[in-house]
């Protein structure tokens, strides 16, 4: 049965109240699949899907569900109800996430609905975090062991703790203040011998980030020494949560599709089924700021009647020299923005990049204005204005379209503003704005 | 210390032989770290690195090396020391990664030399299959229980098998035919009261991978049920493998950074550290057609002289309506991209997507016009043909480019091609140069 089919269904079964094969075929499946499912039911029917299921179920539902349809089921849903059904029975990292979703009103009337009270404070500390950063990322369900017991010990700890938590794949080591001291695998539990004691068994000095680590740092710590989860200390080294890789995943791809979203002239995270409403504000803002760009061009080239006047075969080169500008401008500024993200290029290192790529730029301006050069000597014979203009000019706008796309993201990752800004409309318009500059400037120079 | 200064001092103990001194500061680096500085050290240099590390330490070190970097290095060393000294250490997948990047008579060197006649077979069989499948990316190391076995007998089996594996995150259950039937999570090992058989505290229908299946899709299993790692079966359901996260974290990044690449017109993987060379030919190529583009453009522009002639305001707007194209165009195929990617969209919708991005084209191409009209009506006055072509094209140009930009990697995506490569370069090129015919075309029709 394929998703459209069982979506078919299920809303029948819905609509005919038929709540025991309804209950059946959820049974079998997956909490993300459940999810997938609610995505495409209204409000309503995603309702009568919930309630056939238990708690920690449509807790994980819930979870799983993209964005924007949880935000409609949220809301026809009291406060007490999200406490009770769903935030009691989430770990704190992914209750934090949907209460941020709320506005400010109803996050203090679900927090006073939580009936855990330990949960509840852990979720209001969690909260004081900002979004960017480790803090506002991790979760406080872990299994955590003193340095000084035994493996038996540890184990009966363990026990107890792990009772609520779904999977847990280290065991985090503290001293008495609450410091963490070191990390071991959960295999270690089982695999050492019983007489040890923890502090021989743990791995020492872990791999651990700090709560204002950002997002990005923490990412590139996962991913660079393979973890399945970091551990998270506050300022004294306590510890005081985990991040877990899936969390991490999540924020790759969105990490990835954003500077692709910027780099491709969309000003803000939008998904090919959003509405046409989300769409049109999504797309109009950078095609605007094109079009001021096409005009601001226009008024440029206006000034140039008599150029065209007396050379009119320049207005036909117009598209190479703005295309050409674009084109080179994209390559870099996308070089650059991707260094940044995977950290194989570091900010600090501006100048020794500019010279890098201007050698790159001189070798495909010095290709580029010669191809085009022999096909304008073929095309208008040896002493034609034209072939000389145009292929100066391609080889001044490569060679500034380079260094500019280079320069640019450069300096704003220097100001801390993201460099993936810089990348997509807002460098191929300048570019294309200051090729015809350069091109008029060229041509009146050489006439 | 930061990595320049690590760097430089490793270097000088290199030169000096301080082996005593440079083993003491290799001691405290995670293999992560020392393969970061082996990427920046010469091969030779490398050499002297590795040959004060443990084995373990120094399979894990290569794993963790650029691809380019592990290639200058390998070259230097005979097959016989690849073979003992790092593929015997390493898990098969990371074994068959390293191997595939030698030419095949390095590969048959490096086999007949490895020690270890299991790891041998296994990294055979894993060649076999295709790199972009399941089978590809799977490794063998696993912890496999019978579903008939008490929970203590899988304790003893565990740690026997355990012994040779850096980190265990679920337990597979096979019947006796080799089938997988269940798994669970190594805390179940813990908490599992010692009288169940496994069949009874095993979780049943795992989700799996087919062996076949391709690597995008595993991607999306393993984001889509947070997995850590995920089992891989054969066709008649044998359990032959299993895919960790971190190598499908790698993936997730090499995927989007792969779309990102092309949409900024790089034709080959590239990064803003590789050599002059390497960017010269990943950028080049597509520089090129953009000049082919340009010059196609000079040839159907130069067609029009006599209404050039007639009406010099017309050049003017060339650049306005090239680049609204180019943007417009940029914006729908990297939403299809970006869609197809993560699975917000199905290329089988190819209809509905495409009415639904007229409508959101027919909103924005309403506003672009009128909004140029209005400036071209003070400019020139109410009567002028610029203002009526100008708007008349734009509108036209962003219902094409629009529906161009869906249709295209919706169509290719059905044959099967990459649908990326019709992001970036290819669609505004395309978009710039039919852009240009219908400027023409409608300003020929007005006059």
């Amino acid at each position: 049965m394929n998703n459209e089919e069982l979506l078919k269904e299920v809303s029948e079964l819905i609509e005919q109240k038929e709540s025991d094969k309804l209950k059946e075929i959820l049974h079998d499946l997956h909490p993300a699949d459940i999810a997938e499912l609610c995505n495409e039911l209204d409000a309503e029917e995603a309702r009568s899907v919930y309630l056939l299921l238990d708690n920690e179920t449509a807790a994980d539902v819930l979870i799983e569900m993209d964005e924007d349809a949880r935000k409609r089921f949220l809301e026809i849903l009291p406060s007490e109800t999200i406490a009770k059904r769903f935030v009691d029975y989430m770990d704190s990292d992914d209750a934090v996430d949907i209460i941020r979703e709320m506005d400010e009103d109803k996050q203090e009337e679900v927090l006073s609905h939580i009936e855990d009270i330990e949960q509840a404070g852990d979720i209001v500390d969690l909260l004081k975090y900002d979004e960017d950063t480790a803090g506002g990322l991790m979760g406080t369900e872990m299994v955590i062991v003193n340095e000084n017991w035994s493996m038996p010990e540890c184990l009966r700890e363990m026990r107890i703790q792990a009772e609520e938590m779904d999977e847990i794949y280290y065991v985090y080591v503290v001293d008495d203040d609450e410091r963490l001291r070191g990390v071991f695998p959960l295999k270690k539990m089982i695999t050492s011998p019983s007489v040890s004691k923890v502090k021989h068994v743990m791995k020492k000095d872990p791999i651990s980030v700090h709560v204002d680590t950002p997002i990005e740092e923490v990412v590139q710590t996962i991913e660079k020494y393979d973890l399945v989860a970091v551990p998270v200390v506050d300022s004294i080294g306590r510890l005081v949560g985990r991040i877990t890789v899936d969390d991490v995943m999540d924020e790759v791809r969105e990490q990835a599709e954003r500077d692709y979203q910027l780099a491709s002239g969309l000003s803000q995270d939008v998904e090919s089924d959003d509405n046409v409403f989300r769409q049109t504000t999504a797309r109009l803002p950078w095609l605007l700021i094109g079009m001021l760009g096409g005009i601001g061009n226009s008024m440029i080239l206006g000034n140039f009647d008599s150029t065209f006047a007396a050379h009119p075969e320049m207005a036909l080169y117009i598209p190479l020299i703005g295309g050409t500008g674009g084109n080179v401008g994209t390559q870099s500024s996308a070089l650059v923005v991707q260094g940044l993200a995977n950290s194989s290029l570091n900010a600090e290192n501006t100048i020794k990049q500019i010279l890098k790529e201007s050698v790159v730029a001189l070798i495909n301006a010095t290709i580029i204005s010669m191809l085009v050069y022999t096909y304008n000597f073929i095309r208008f014979g040896a002493h034609a204005t034209v072939s000389y203009s145009v292929s100066i000019s391609l080889f001044a706008v490569v060679m500034f379209a380079s260094i500019f796309g280079t320069l640019v993201p450069l300096t704003l990752e220097k100001l801390k503003i993201d460099p993936a800004i810089a990348t997509g409309p807002f460098i191929s318009i300048t570019n294309d704005i200051i090729g015809m500059l350069m091109y008029m400037g060229i041509t009146v120079l050489l006439s």
